[in-house]
């Protein structure tokens, strides 16, 4: 992986990531496809709308369905048709917020199969293991990801927990030789305490990771909260390695991050919101189930070009959403995908041009959340 | 509308309907829009795999988004985004078969609305005037579906309230200016009863019908009393009109239909079958979700081109299913859909060579249903 910026216009940075699978533009938006499907899409309509990149869930993957089959696919990108970079996490954030009956200490975490009851046990090297089936082009270390609201003591234990598992994580990544290009990503934990932030910046530093993420926001703290841990970390981070912050967010908060120097995003909210009939447009959030959009022959974003917006009207998105129809849930999904990817877009130019504080502060100004 | 028959090979006729929004060839398999959309695929899939008419459903287009809705966008094809021509059914079949309080005389039927609990009047001439509303190419007459099993008199009495609707909606039809060259069938009914089917033709040729259409079929009698009925009923309907099969059938229906002279069909096997995991393929009915294809990295038929089989195999399909995903039933559609309509181009070829029959041994003896 090669990781090259462009421009930095205060502290947004413009560049791109390159590996063999293709290149991405940098601030990205990771669609997050978590059982081998960014939900309702064919790759083909990815592609279609510029993604350069879709996320796996380890986790949801090794469940179902197991990662002997992946592998009898020779990998994530031929079982799910899509050819070009494949960011994968470790599992660890699921484990934590998805499993009931968790068994976590300094050597391994185990958890219930939600398919089948199964304990199933995942350590550092096994996390790896697993990525490296899958054939992820970015893969990340194992991490415990701090509960929310947490102590600093509880925020400390858990975080040196990480630090150990990012030690074993490098190790086992880096004892195999890839198939491809693939990176590997560190993971700065430390709850909202600014001083644990930085100081696991400064132990994940003496590993030579391609990159670093920050886990353990947008886990039910304030906006203000996150944003705090944000900037004062951020900058902090060495400018060479591009910066992914997990989870986040939504237009605002990705607008609000990139400000402060953030690379990467992902985040269930287009898709998920999507479905919900929470549709995303250039005049805030409109939600299209209510009454009101029942005889609006409108598109959804008069100023957008998806194929939603180029063919159907709201009323009809309404009708399909109402009546439990697939093809709503794909076209509102089309659109919140679009509408992300292209504010992406919107931002790499406005910071390009060296105009990215106007762009946001009207961006934020006009957007209704 | 125009029909023309460019062969007829034993009773199989193949040829074509034209209609100022395109041509339609025949024997022809029509996709289920009920709610305004084939369920799971856009319009421009359809296009994709060579579908030239959709069916929509008058009932449920009437109870939801309501026929006003779809005014506002002027017409059906519009709200739905399919410029081909549009098939509409009158209602009737969905007010015998759904509705739980049912008042029928030979004036009117009344329905409870299943969305908010409204009573709903139809008659032959509110069914016309709706489908008009809807822009349908091929209105059809409201008319009564006769229940199975039913006595003779019953079949007969139901049979001679549909006659006085058929009189009714051919009147509505014919009294106002249609916007395009609306087609209207009329529907032959007599329940599994070869004399009373025969008494019901020739009153219905009294009217000026452009197609005739059997109705009261696959409601669950046995496959040869249905058979028996076709057998006796179609050769003795007049040459010139196209010949319309409600509601049938299953691929091996279809090509026994096509056998006694059957030009027109749809069903909603194709699509909700996919749903569920069926999937029609050269080689017979395979139940994807079955454990045996968990690690089958074919495609879900060797022989096929479509998308979904260019693309992916059994195990990444029946993943999806098992996940409920949806492009995991978006992807068995497009194959159920391009299976059936890829029947009916070989279908037309194997007419038009005077190889119906061959075509037709070989297909029924190798299908395992």
């Amino acid at each position: 992986m090669q990781f090259k910026i462009f421009n930095q216009d205060a502290l947004a940075r413009v560049g791109e990531l390159h590996f063999s699978r293709g290149v991405i533009q940098t601030p990205v938006f990771i669609p997050v496809g978590t059982y081998a499907t960014v939900k309702t899409m064919t790759p083909d309509e990815l592609l279609a709308m510029g993604a350069e990149i879709v996320l796996g869930n380890t986790y949801h993957l090794m469940v179902r369905p197991g990662e002997d089959v992946i592998s009898l696919h020779k990998g994530l990108h031929n079982f799910m048709g899509w050819q070009k970079p494949i960011l994968t996490d470790s599992g660890g954030f699921q484990i934590w917020s998805l499993s009931k009956k968790t068994k976590i200490n300094d050597d391994f975490v185990e958890f219930d199969s939600p398919v089948n009851g199964d304990i199933i046990r995942l350590t550092p090297e096994k996390a790896m293991q697993i990525q490296d089936t899958l054939g992820s082009d970015i893969q990340m270390v194992l991490d415990e990801c701090t509960h929310y609201p947490a102590s600093k003591s509880e925020a400390e234990s858990s975080m040196l927990r990480s630090v150990k598992w990012a030690h074993r994580s490098f190790d086992a990544f880096n004892a195999v030789k890839h198939d491809n290009d693939s990176a590997l990503f560190g993971i700065i934990q430390g709850g909202m305490f600014q001083e644990l932030r930085k100081r696991n910046l400064q132990q994940l530093m003496d590993l030579n990771f391609h990159g670093l993420a920050i886990g353990g926001l947008s886990v039910g703290e304030p906006e203000q909260e996150r944003m705090d841990v944000l900037e004062s970390l951020v900058p902090k981070m060495p400018k060479r390695l591009p910066r992914y912050l997990m989870g986040v967010g939504t237009p605002v908060d990705i607008v609000k991050s990139v400000s402060v120097g953030i690379d990467m995003f992902d985040c269930v909210i287009p898709t998920r919101h999507a479905r919900n009939g929470q549709i995303y447009t250039s005049g805030g959030v409109v939600r299209i189930k209510n009454a009101k959009h029942q005889r609006d022959t409108n598109p959804l974003d008069a100023n957008c070009s998806c194929y939603t917006c180029q063919n159907f009207s709201r009323s009809y998105i309404r009708h399909l959403l109402k009546c439990n129809e697939i093809l709503g849930s794909r076209l509102a999904t089309i659109h919140n995908l679009f509408f992300y990817l292209d504010l992406m877009s919107q931002i790499q130019e406005s910071i390009r041009k060296n105009e990215f504080k106007k762009f946001a502060n009207a961006f934020i100004q006009s957007y209704q959340q």
